[in-house]
């Protein structure tokens, strides 16, 4: 049966290519997709194709593109390989656009997660010409189902001039009351409070909106969303995840948290994983997440009864977990709600509720900075995500990385961070498989102390000492944070320089 | 008449050294006090004197030290003189207290205003033994009308095990009906909305709640507030101002703020103080301002009808102004709010509200990352104070320098911040007497080129420029921020070596 049953908009399907023939050189497309998920599979490659062919008749075509965060080859690889784009935002993990935006080709603009929907309808990124959303279904009366992400298309379909749809039948039909849409932002001075007071409370509508005038093509696919296995878990991850999850237990214990701790955002990534799977191997029960991305260990918390609820704005599953979740979606409706991601890393809603916020890092300085875009202070990996968001106003917050790389020749822990992300004021606790530094209540020169002692690889122990302590000698008057400015970014430059810091 | 009149908190009047007496050697102590205001008078000195006396007979004392913000002499600057402070958070100006701070005798927390109270009350630091808060009256049933700041008072009372009052016959009896104690407050998981719609719209009690049974002891004082003048405007703040203010009125124009533009928070200094005086002698109309602190021009604005309403957290008035406003406090009341910094900085208000967020720095990178505290990477001046609750959250954000220090040895404009407080994904405009840098919607290499050309000083463009062309140049893959490692700390390292950079 068809997933198109609007009568007037299943008279725009067509295409990818007639699709793509509506956006023009030099306009902003917004596109759905959010780690890997929900992202238009089928119009980026013809757009790509319809760019191939402008730039071989010597002609230029790039665009703005924007979405909710990292989509996949199909989307940005094929765009980046096109040369296609001159500006993009919030977010990246595909390597061709990272070669482009680290070539200078691409202006790629790393933003907090919950900042870009408002600032793009606040006006701050111009006009927004095209939007490319894929849905699950378009419904009689012209309401759309989302599919596995929801990220920005709220604000996507609202703003743009002139809006393709793609209905995915790979994604399940089932997806029909999974999201929750919250269409009462306003613009300042008119906003109100956002009435979330618990993890899956409803605010909103499971479906997206959309003015059908605007919607001047729809594209038919059935593809899967990127397969976002892990690797197994290593022994360093279980050693920072049992690390974690026993200062979870000594905060129960000193009667800082709940029994059933409080709602758990967890980064994407190898720790945040293990994270997750130690919890499902330890005592706590009944516990909540509210983070952006459902992940593997995520659906596993939940299927085995550990977990009560997820919030968060987008699946990220592996294509073996997101096959048997398709088939068996009505299971886990009411426990899994799939939100905007202005709503799902909404500093409001992170403080009130009082996350437990768990994101990796590059590294992390002396004082408790952390780095998680940069490698030697210019190229970008990734970028800052959400993790800005959960930091800032979690109730406790993990920073979390082996504390080395490389076998041993990068140490995660260094003298001075080589870009800042979070800043000293933001930090609470840093974890690598050596151990935790706990820093909240303390000052720069004990946090060193504590970051050297218990998270530094043993190898780069007493030199991070030795330059603590010079440093310190060396800044009568001046030691609040002391630093041999000849000598703070001397590991990077040794790195760069030999391989080795 | 007396200000105390409570039958049973009247019989706690005592002396400041006898109350004084209940504090002890180790204690964590939380006092009033925000910009200069509301801070206790007495206590603190009376137990410098006692600190003073038991460090002479040999005996350790040393207390923690927590306010709302800075205070005064006769509190930082006293307590700091008699070493009597091992851990001092959230903020400081006092030039002893720094000193101590960067001696490395004390342990600074540098904390954004709006997290402390609650990280207390979460249990991050420890046990609160005694809070000392200045109060302007007690009522009949035991209530406390508060003072010129409300801060963190609401919390001390709380947390403390013992609460030593002082009432301030100074301060005049009509700021009763001044203050909003917000008094929903919780812990995660039970927090709920915070329902402030508009500037100054009221969600608690005029008046501040203590168990009478905590109170050990009550001072009766009657000394004024710390006088905080500013210098008149001079040519380079006007010329900010104007720059602000006309950037102001082209997002006016530009339809993305309305004519009476958002809520205005201006930080503590000269330049603020400079846009408030160009405002009063702009064309805006029915401004509203929701700041941490109501200073000499923001009380202007209110008298000449140019501004309808503020919210704070503090008074911050010179002497003058001070006087003026005590003897014709009525006339305020309904325009003028203080709440507990907790809600005046509160990330869910302030996104709600949608800021214009003013503060000053000490440094922009040309990436746009923020320095607003630190010289040289490691002297600490005053502290973050809740320009990252502000800037973070703000609908739009200013940072406001002049473009050199020290007649032209200094500028503001560095390759590389040598410490950041900001990052460069939350800082939306910089502005120095040069010009303006709008870094909304765009990426590093081309904020590199406006803040270079638009915000540094002519004498040091070309070295920038310079420097980013060559980082360009050297970092072929690597061009997201190109930086030489070698050279980007090196103006500093100038600075430290020669007095110029």
């Amino acid at each position: 049966m068809s997933r198109i049953t609007c009568p007037t908009l299943s008279q725009r399907v067509t295409s990818a290519a007639a699709a793509a023939a509506h956006i023009s050189h030099g306009d902003n497309v917004a596109m759905s997709g959010f780690t890997g998920c929900g992202y238009p599979k089928a119009v980026p490659g013809a757009l790509a194709e319809r760019i191939d062919a402008a730039h071989a008749a010597g002609d230029d075509f790039s665009i703005g593109l924007l979405t909710g965060a990292s989509t996949s080859h199909e989307l940005d690889g094929l765009l980046a390989q096109s040369k296609g784009v001159h500006m993009r935002a919030p977010f990246n993990t595909d390597p061709d656009m990272r070669a482009a935006i680290n070539s200078g080709d691409v202006e790629y603009i790393d933003t907090h997660l919950s900042h870009l929907a408002q600032q793009v309808w606040f006006g701050f990124y111009g006009n927004l010409d095209v939007a490319v959303v894929e849905v699950t279904a378009v419904l009689p009366n012209g309401l759309l189902v989302p599919s596995s992400s929801v990220g920005n298309n709220k604000t996507w379909l609202d703003l743009a001039d002139k809006v393709i749809l793609e209905v995915n039948s790979w994604q399940p039909r089932a997806f029909e009351g999974f999201h929750d849409v919250y269409y009462g932002t306003k613009l300042p001075p008119n906003r109100n409070p956002i009435q979330i007071l618990e993890p899956t409370q409803r605010i909103g509508d499971p479906y997206l909106h959309v003015d059908p005038d605007k919607v001047v093509a729809i594209v038919e696919t059935n593809a899967p969303d990127r397969d976002n296995a892990f690797a197994p878990v290593d022994a360093k991850s279980e050693a920072m995840a049992e690390h974690l999850i026993d200062f979870l237990r000594h905060e129960v214990r000193a009667g800082r948290m709940p029994e059933n701790l409080l709602p758990i955002q967890s980064g994407v990534g190898n720790v945040a994983n293990a994270v997750l799977d130690g919890l499902e191997h330890s005592e706590f029960e009944h516990l909540h997440s509210y983070t952006e991305v459902m992940q593997d260990n995520l659906l596993k918390l939940i299927e085995s009864g550990k977990m009560d609820s997820v919030s968060a704005t987008a699946f990220s599953l592996s294509r073996e977990a997101a096959e048997k979740f398709n088939a068996n979606a009505e299971a886990y409706k009411g426990k899994i709600l799939l939100r905007t991601q202005e709503m799902s890393n909404h500093p409001e809603i992170i403080r009130r509720l009082g996350l437990i916020a768990i994101n990796g890092m590059v590294e992390a300085d002396i004082y408790g900075n952390v780095n998680s875009t940069h490698v030697l202070g210019a190229k970008m990996i990734n970028g800052i995500g959400g993790s800005g968001d959960f930091a800032r106003n979690a109730f406790l917050n993990f920073f979390v990385s082996p504390s080395t790389a490389k076998d041993g020749a990068i140490s995660a822990i260094v003298p001075m961070a080589s870009h800042v992300d979070h800043t000293e004021h933001d930090v609470h606790v840093i974890i690598t498989e050596q151990g935790i530094a706990d820093l909240r209540g303390t000052a720069p020169r004990r946090r060193a102390k504590k970051i050297i002692d218990n998270c530094a690889h043993p190898d780069f122990r007493d030199r991070l000492h030795d330059y603590t302590e010079r440093a310190w000698a060396a800044s009568a008057g001046a030691r609040h944070t002391p630093h041999l400015l000849d000598e703070a970014l001397s590991w990077h430059q040794r790195l760069r320089d030999t391989g080795r810091m």
